[in-house]
């Protein structure tokens, strides 16, 4: 094979305001350079325990089975539909965006009925059209909401979803990738039964592992399954033998990257979460404050919208593929495009972990400022920066 | 959660020879520091296309379908089954340790009427009961075969098996866990249809990828599938649209580990895989010759040795976890136990990748004989280093 040559690992820096990954803690890189050592090694299996219980404190959870799965976000999500739906069973999913698109997606593919509530992308699920979908069915299995919808900016509530839930006997399942780490998500007091999240987002370690959770509740539906889960690899029932106290040998964890993600909980731990999602909040504001003041439509829902990525609408006759390429080559800036029916119509600015300090929300605005006048869209000057500076307290 | 303290990571220095993971080159390392970028970045994309290429090259083959699938050797062995295999399929497995017992087990899951082909712990599966089951099934979907049983330390010869597959119009897929690498591997050459592996082991790279590839006879297979792939994460149509050239968004790629992958496959361009394998070779080879010198009975069967990995009894009277516990406290030195109907009757001691050096073997002969002789297993001292270091022409 010496014929073939390669590049030397090089990447650029860039400011990643996308919708993940973020950017990575000193700290959580160190961490990778960490000695490797066996999956069953006592120190491995300490690391292990300190960073399931790191994950607790991060979901807000006692449930024993939390741990992260082997596989990035969509891993987990897959994780919670292999597992908790059999062939036939209802499910209710909010499908209000890409993600929740994809829910439905697997849920029938592992044979279930979905029941898929829309609406505009862009708007939360109403408790009312949960409820609907409850009262319609005759037995719900399962009622799936993604909390932070990454394609649309969407924050979806919880509370009245969950009380439903419990009315109807169904378990709530919700997708916090975006949110863990960057928004309020209490599962235990939020009475959540299955969770799920990504690393690379908030919580600001690489993609690869996805955080997870499961109560007594959840657990005790998966006990009475009447056949295996399809998916070997993402059986809940193996993976918490491996994860648990007996150590049974699954498959072999991803070691540097639980070493990762220990650092970035660690991090977390130490800034402390309420501060780390007031961070988040007054970033978020101050960021959507100075799309607005540049005359921006913010696409999510008022009052509705995630700290922690901001979606806003493409002014017309700007070009959006243009202004993303000269923002990532000229700035370095990575900002995301819109998904699926949105492709176009929005950009998605990301202020998740590390990415989300008031420098980021100030040269993004500058930046897009720039991109938007070479675009001829006019705008007061610095308009946008001098509405997030007031909001940054500047 | 200010209340709760976790240990700052320090993991100890291990000797890794036991069943993967093995230790890392400095340089992979080094890769995980390496900036994070956008997955869909063009940066990280021609670091994809690179890493496909590398791929291709250690796995000798052409196969347009060549990447790593984001979760470990397992979810790599799923990817086979759960694309290939559809309810009432005809598989025959060979099942000649426990990852062949593994992979019947999830062909059954995706509802597979497996063939699962036995012998005892330690033998190759022969030819002759490949054959025996093609022509006893009207027709079979795919042959199933262990490259290098990492629980038995047994190299599967493929080239007979391969034959018998073409003839009876099967599909044949191999396990390469533990030789891509290591050992002699050539998919095109021999036929292989499709092959999976690990990052972990003699690639030297941290756990968390699973290698794959997939020639033309096997996605024409792909294509004629009358149901959806059950598992979304591992859909191989979804999944080469986002390696491919349309980059259609699918999972967000375990950027970091990308990077670790891409550095550790330049670490053996810049070897030579034929070297390298050679290297295996020869250490393994005096492994073996100083471990037999020691009295000690080498468990797989004569010429079908794996280098890469190698099973010994172990002696009578003397305890398996005492000597394995002692071996990493003292000496810091892992090597594995024996798995499923071998726990506590094999060591296996893994010499793969960065693993494979001169020292480890002399090291772990030593330390070895030392542990031996407390257990009361008497041999006459340095007769085991001393045999091994004339294999290595010391």
């Amino acid at each position: 094979m010496s014929e073939i040559t390669y590049q030397q690992l090089n990447p650029p820096q860039r400011i990643l305001l996308g919708p993940g990954p973020s950017n990575i803690h000193p700290r959580v890189q160190m961490a990778m350079l960490a000695p490797m050592v066996g999956h069953l090694d006592p120190y491995f299996i300490s690391i292990m325990e300190d960073t399931k219980e790191l994950l607790r404190k991060t979901f807000r959870t006692e449930n024993k089975l939390t741990f992260p799965v082997s596989g990035t976000g969509s891993a987990g999500m897959e994780a919670g539909f292999c597992n908790f739906v059999e062939p036939g069973d209802v499910v209710v999913i909010g499908a209000n965006g890409f993600f929740g698109d994809r829910m439905a997606e697997m849920a029938r593919r592992y044979g279930a009925k979905v029941v898929q509530l829309t609406t505009e992308w862009g708007r939360i699920i109403e408790p009312e059209a949960i409820e609907t979908a409850l009262k319609a069915e005759k037995k719900v299995k399962l009622v799936a909401l993604v909390h932070a919808e990454t394609s649309t900016g969407v924050l979806q509530p919880l509370e009245e979803a969950s009380k439903l839930a419990k009315q109807y006997e169904a378990l709530l399942l919700v997708d916090s990738v975006t949110s863990l780490g960057g928004h309020e998500l209490a599962v235990d007091d939020c009475g959540i039964d299955i969770c799920y999240s990504g690393t690379q987002k908030c919580l600001s370690c690489p993609p690869g592992l996805a955080p997870f959770t499961a109560n007594e509740a959840a657990l005790s539906v998966l006990e009475k399954r009447t056949g295996p889960v399809q998916s070997w690899y993402l059986d809940l029932s193996l993976l918490s033998n491996y994860w648990g106290s007996s150590r049974f040998y699954h498959h072999t964890a991803p070691i540097s990257m639980v070493y990762a993600l220990h650092e970035a909980l660690a991090v977390i731990r130490d800034e402390g979460l309420e501060a780390r999602i007031q961070r988040h909040l007054n970033h978020g504001a101050a960021l959507q404050a100075g799309l607005e003041a540049m005359g921006l439509p913010l696409h999510a829902q008022e009052g509705h919208r995630l700290s922690t990525l901001t979606s806003v609408g493409i002014p017309e006759g700007v070009d959006d593929v243009r202004v993303r390429q000269n923002l990532l080559n000229k700035w370095n800036i990575e900002i995301g495009g819109g998904l699926g029916e949105l492709k176009g119509r929005i950009w998605r600015i990301g202020l998740m972990g590390q990415s989300s300090t008031a420098e980021n929300v100030l040269i993004v605005l500058s930046a897009l400022e720039k991109q938007l006048a070479e675009e001829g869209y006019s705008i007061d000057p610095g308009a946008g920066v001098s509405a997030a500076a007031k909001g940054l307290g500047q």
